[in-house]
């Protein structure tokens, strides 16, 4: 059992935690939370720790079940060892060191539902809570995948994981250093490239998204950048009462995915 | 100017940053933030405080000019002060303490927009971001109102009324103590009671909300009470692809919200 803080096991897991940089490197990451860790896909799982107190539990005891037949091992930790790691308020005593993910630009195209690719681009998205509501309803949506460019939060980086509530293992999903060359890629493969946009010539609900789609998303301030928002066939808007300036971003990205998911909903799939 | 964070004033403020009760009591809350401060309504300011430092500024001068005319006085409180005050990590420099506006149910069911009736029903909604992000889409989407449950997180919390961005000045809102008898009064005055429900048996999409329309929405986690959703004419579902268990509470909102804006947009409006 791991009882000292500074044991530098613990202390690779802090700084996995705490360091997108480290994680990347190390092509790791870290999942919490017994509801979480069971959403892991096989074979993608490497170390976990449980808490004292975790292993007493009957989940504690099915956390072994799941990892028998694989070469991942439990370790376990004391209870006040476990909250050190944690990065939650109320550690709920089971934490898995877990392969990072990868995709390529053709995984994102790939239609996951019935229909046409769907892809979000995301530029610079800044805040881990929408990024993770974004991934979550993406799933929901029937997306095929997000694009991420070099400057948005760290889907990796724990609080964000958490509030993808499983969607990270689920929805494909890239960072990319060259959000136009990716962009251009797509487009030139016939995918339709409509940028949410608060000056957009046109209706969302006037435009088909029933084909091949890609819906760009700004950050949550500034919006697109001119250069991206210029790579568009067309830019959308959604249209606004009030005195609304802008909607939050994990909002325009559901109100544009359901409607893509309004138009191509077949009966078959209620 | 006041330089000790011992004033009886300050202390006073800080009370009413801090507790939902004091705030209720003395029916006022704080606005801070020279954008959120653009946005009150002349009368409902009755007290303003600017840090030194904002005093120096552009917009310090213009706060003055904006309270010509009104009772308002501008108060100046040392930068060490001002930080204690702010519920911020950057304050910037202004807060205005502000009477709670007070609506009547008959308030949050008169359409604000062309069109019948769009209320939105919250039961015991907690997360701070998402009640702020429902506010504000809800004046995105044309809703004439918002009536919550006691259950709900306090509005006029700091955190809450920032994410706002202002429409908790221009969308209605009721918290009441009897949900189900201002449910029942809705259905009597003939709104239709929707509720958005995991296990609806109909399609959000197959749903006409161009009526006079309530939707109610529940608990992040445990969604509507069994008593709620059973006071509703219909119970509407989200259809949704992957496994996905639920939405995000502030993007079903969203989501039905925006159907509505859909089915009842006109062209005049865009």
């Amino acid at each position: 059992m791991i009882s000292s803080t500074g044991n530098a096991k613990i202390r690779e897991l802090v700084r996995l935690r705490k360091s997108a940089k480290e994680r990347m490197k190390r092509g790791l990451f870290l999942v919490e939370g017994p509801k979480m860790f069971r959403e892991i896909p096989r074979g993608l799982c490497t170390e976990v720790y449980v808490s004292e107190a975790f292993l007493q539990t009957g989940e504690g005891k099915a956390a072994g079940e799941v990892l028998d037949g694989t070469s991942c091992q439990i370790e376990v930790v004391s209870d006040p060892v476990f909250r050190y790691l944690s990065d939650t308020q109320s550690p709920q005593g089971i934490l898995a060191l877990v392969r990072q993910l990868r995709y390529e630009l053709k995984d994102v195209l790939t239609a996951r539902c019935s229909g046409a690719p769907l892809v979000v681009v995301l530029e610079n998205l800044q805040d881990p809570g929408n990024l993770g509501t974004i991934l979550r309803t993406a799933e929901a949506a029937g997306a095929s995948g997000i694009l991420l460019s070099q400057g948005c939060a760290d889907l990796y980086n724990p609080k964000v994981t958490r509030s993808t509530m499983g969607s990270i293992f689920r929805v494909p999903f890239v960072y990319t250093q060259d959000l136009k060359g990716a962009i251009v890629q797509m487009k030139e493969c016939g995918v339709r490239i409509l940028a949410a946009h608060l000056k957009g010539s046109v209706d969302l609900y006037e435009e088909s998204l029933t084909g091949p789609t890609v819906i760009l998303i700004g950050n949550e301030s500034r919006g697109l950048t001119d250069e991206t928002a210029a790579l568009a066939n067309q830019a959308i808007r959604i249209p606004m009462s009030g005195r609304v300036e802008s909607l939050n971003a994990a909002v325009a990205t559901a109100v544009c995915l359901f409607e893509a998911k309004r138009q191509r909903r077949i009966r078959t799939e209620k």
